[in-house]
């Protein structure tokens, strides 16, 4: 590690890669991955480019660093002990869950993972490792519908979408600190319910 | 009206205003609406630019006529018969397989109307009458959990934003023509049977 230089910008570089990954993921989502410079990224940092490549290799690793977080987030809950023992349709409402709180809880990070568009090998990655993800969950799915205890009528990869679109479009309004704001943990419960158990009354 | 002229482009001009618009909703989407240039409709076109002025003041009526079919063909479902009459619940039941429909058969200008950003009048009144048409079916969903007929148990606004999601997140990976295609009425029967009955089976 090398020690911080003082930077030349108009504001004192104090910045570590954790908190420039901040500022850069609410510039990426703001303008696109695509449609953003370095000098973008310097002008929001208010810290020069070089001050900025002292802490990374350039915007490839910013998007890099921040699509891992999400994806780490994600691919997190498949390790989880509810997400791996019991009957799948339970291990399914686990992880319809979880996503939803991970999605909520990494805001940013998840909404710039679902833009990316593929221009890069990075971007490539991401919507390589978004679809093995997505892959699980359809697995579950049909394990679940093979133990009898979710409906068979709709196809697996039809449902899944489905369930995706349903929960991904969080990130649409979905805002921590909005007005009249909903607990993360509401947005999952109803989710759940609306997914599992539908929207009809029980007759 | 004035005798079509002899377009001085490469091509001659047999665009009507309607096929002109298909042409100009295919680069909406995928340049997005702000960066579309009368150049960049001019070269997908393959007609001048005047030629271009010659059928529309400029790509902003493009834009309203494109959003308008979008919300004609949503607004026209709250008029049909099975929307108007009969219980709440049977009437969301029927807006939402319409929904669907209208999405799958409608899906370029469809999709265009969801990306609008807001940045002029048309964008604002677009994003305007979205609203209004949500807010329609939200009463809806009102209506029928006072029926007793859906759960009261998640708030309307979001049981409504969580059901947007669903239906309008078919415009990512819907292709009427993709290879093992699914028929817009598979999709709309699997979107109603997930959302009014959910995925659990019953016991």
């Amino acid at each position: 590690m090398t020690t911080p230089r003082r930077a030349p910008g108009p504001r004192r570089d104090t910045y570590t890669p954790e908190t420039l990954l901040t500022v850069a993921v609410a510039v990426f989502n703001e303008r696109g991955y695509d449609g953003t410079s370095m000098e973008h990224l310097s002008k929001a940092a208010g810290i020069s480019k070089s001050s900025i490549y002292h802490h990374v290799s350039g915007k490839e690793e910013l998007l890099r660093r921040a699509v891992s977080r999400a994806l780490d987030g994600l691919f997190g809950i498949l390790d989880e002990e509810p997400a791996r023992v019991g009957r799948a349709v339970e291990r399914l409402e686990h992880v319809t869950r979880r996503m939803v709180e991970v999605l909520t809880g990494e805001l940013p990070y998840v909404t710039l993972l679902l833009r990316v568009r593929g221009n890069t090998d990075t971007e490539r990655w991401a919507m390589a490792r978004r679809r093995e993800f997505d892959h699980q969950v359809a697995a579950l799915l049909k394990a679940a519908a093979a133990d009898g205890d979710v409906r068979d009528d709709i196809e697996v990869r039809l449902a899944t979408r489905l369930l995706f679109g349903m929960i991904n479009s969080i990130v649409e309004w979905y805002r921590p600190d909005g007005g009249g704001q909903l607990r993360p943990q509401e947005v999952a419960d109803a989710v759940v319910e609306l997914v599992f158990q539908g929207m009809r009354k029980p007759a």
